[in-house]
């Protein structure tokens, strides 16, 4: 079993290095904060007290993190991993950060002879801990297979999209879709609601149709009863949704829906409801028509 | 079995009446353009030449036409239903229209006797000629029940949504749903495809997570292969999403998706692709973005 480096033990990351261990892998970890490596030392894990020095000893290093500066950091910075890791090695970034920002990573560990997977996660912490993640991966097919038996572990729908950044690219679209289908159902409930319909019923009508998608049969039903709780927060959301218009950006695309959404979830952060799930972007809606659901 | 007035036989109409005829009931069968009434004839339906005496001998009467005004006329006008139809009779709208004409249209019925159901279908003329519409009903629940054989042999998914009007809202919900999440598939394709990955492999990677959706499934595919052929034509669509402007204007409820998509699909009428399905919303993003898919 190859050698893992593991790099952020976040909401995400423990969870996930928790099945790691499990299944047998050798692990030494990485956190910023201390105490959350040595939660997974008494699992088993090895701790390392840099990225560098986690990645010395390992042929796969996994980071899982935030956002795009602290992912150039961790990986090309100070200590980062590409100081520690060796020739032949892969680097698997399973952070949601930009894919032209992955493309360049990928270029500067590859002139060290280190490979590079972008493989971004869906599911959420829910997903990390059943172990039942979507992945999305970009980077060499031959890459992808030698680790294929570690995203195993961690998820179910394992996909290798394409070249380098295009496991990003795709998460990226994937976002576009879970928010502008959010929007959606968020409009339907309100003119549900505002024309006198039962909105629970309105959904029973329409969810086996045209109109059918995961967000009306999961996230509607929430948006009824008031439930707020993050299945995913809308600040992680807005950044995931910022990355894609700076890519649309780059790529000269227009894309008036997305632009749309983070202007309304603008609405939700600027009201204090940044760490509530997506499903309060209905809250934003309301604000706009001056009424509320309940 | 209840006598059937059936008025209207288009696109949906046709099939809809040749399975109630083939079911064994008796159709008495009304159309301005007289040659389809005289092909439901050779299956056996009765001819009249007016919506009224379409209604005289009825118990049931439906109407299955494509805009609010021909509905009106057809119901209320001279030689309308409302001039034939007996006392105990049931007009079923099977249209999609407004639904405030329709509470209006149930009022002015009632005063003579005779109830009403708004039942608008989903499904698209696939469904109404595999008899698995689905179908939205509004108005009294007992005559919804005494109804329902009826609805049984047109559709599948069959709902009783609440009072007059609420099918038709639930309709319009549902056409919001389509839209909005049409916009997200059509996005996120041409950002895949900018950003250089295949867009048949996004919609693989991410159809069965969060951003699932009918229309990314099978919409998606349509829009890679530049298949415009109308599953559900772009100019009915606009016709129902003006119904659901106006309504939600009623109601005082910005709808800032709905609108999106509605000019969207402007661009698609002003393009002369009115006729094409709905998947061709993707042009007019390819418009505003200057570059095509192929």
């Amino acid at each position: 079993m190859q050698r893992i480096g593991f790099i952020g033990l976040g909401i995400m990351g423990r969870p996930m290095c928790h099945h790691l261990l499990k299944a047998g892998y050798p692990v030494t970890v990485y956190n910023r904060t201390k105490e959350k490596a040595e939660a997974l030392a008494k699992e088993g894990a090895k701790t390392a007290d840099s990225p560098a020095t986690a990645s010395a000893d390992s042929e796969v290093i996994i980071t899982i993190i935030t956002d795009t500066p602290d992912v150039l950091e961790v990986i090309l910075g100070d200590n980062g991993v590409i100081h520690g890791a060796k020739p032949g090695s892969v680097v698997i970034d399973m952070s949601t950060i930009s894919p032209s920002a992955t493309r360049s990573m990928a270029g500067r560990l590859s002139e060290k002879g280190i490979d590079m997977l972008d493989a971004p996660v869906s599911g959420g912490d829910t997903g990390a801990r059943a172990g039942t993640l979507a992945i999305m991966v970009g980077g060499k097919k031959e890459v992808f297979q030698r680790c294929l038996p570690i995203f195993e572990v961690l998820g179910q729908s394992i996909t290798h999209v394409g070249d380098h950044g295009m496991g990003q690219t795709v998460k990226l679209c994937n976002q576009i879709l879970v928010s502008v289908t959010n929007l959606a159902v968020c409009e339907a409930i309100l003119f549900a609601k505002k024309s006198g319909v039962d909105p629970g019923i309105m959904i029973e009508a329409t969810q086996n149709g045209a109109a059918a998608s995961w967000q009306l049969s999961n996230l509607g039903p929430k948006m009824i009863v008031r439930d707020f709780d993050p299945g995913f927060m809308i600040n992680l959301q807005q950044k995931d949704l910022r990355l894609a218009l700076e890519s649309a950006r780059e790529a000269r695309l227009p894309v008036p829906g997305l632009g749309l959404v983070h202007q309304l979830y603008a609405s939700n952060q600027a009201a204090g409801e940044g760490r509530e799930g997506t499903q309060a972007l209905i809250k934003s809606l309301e604000r706009l028509a001056g009424f509320a659901l309940d």
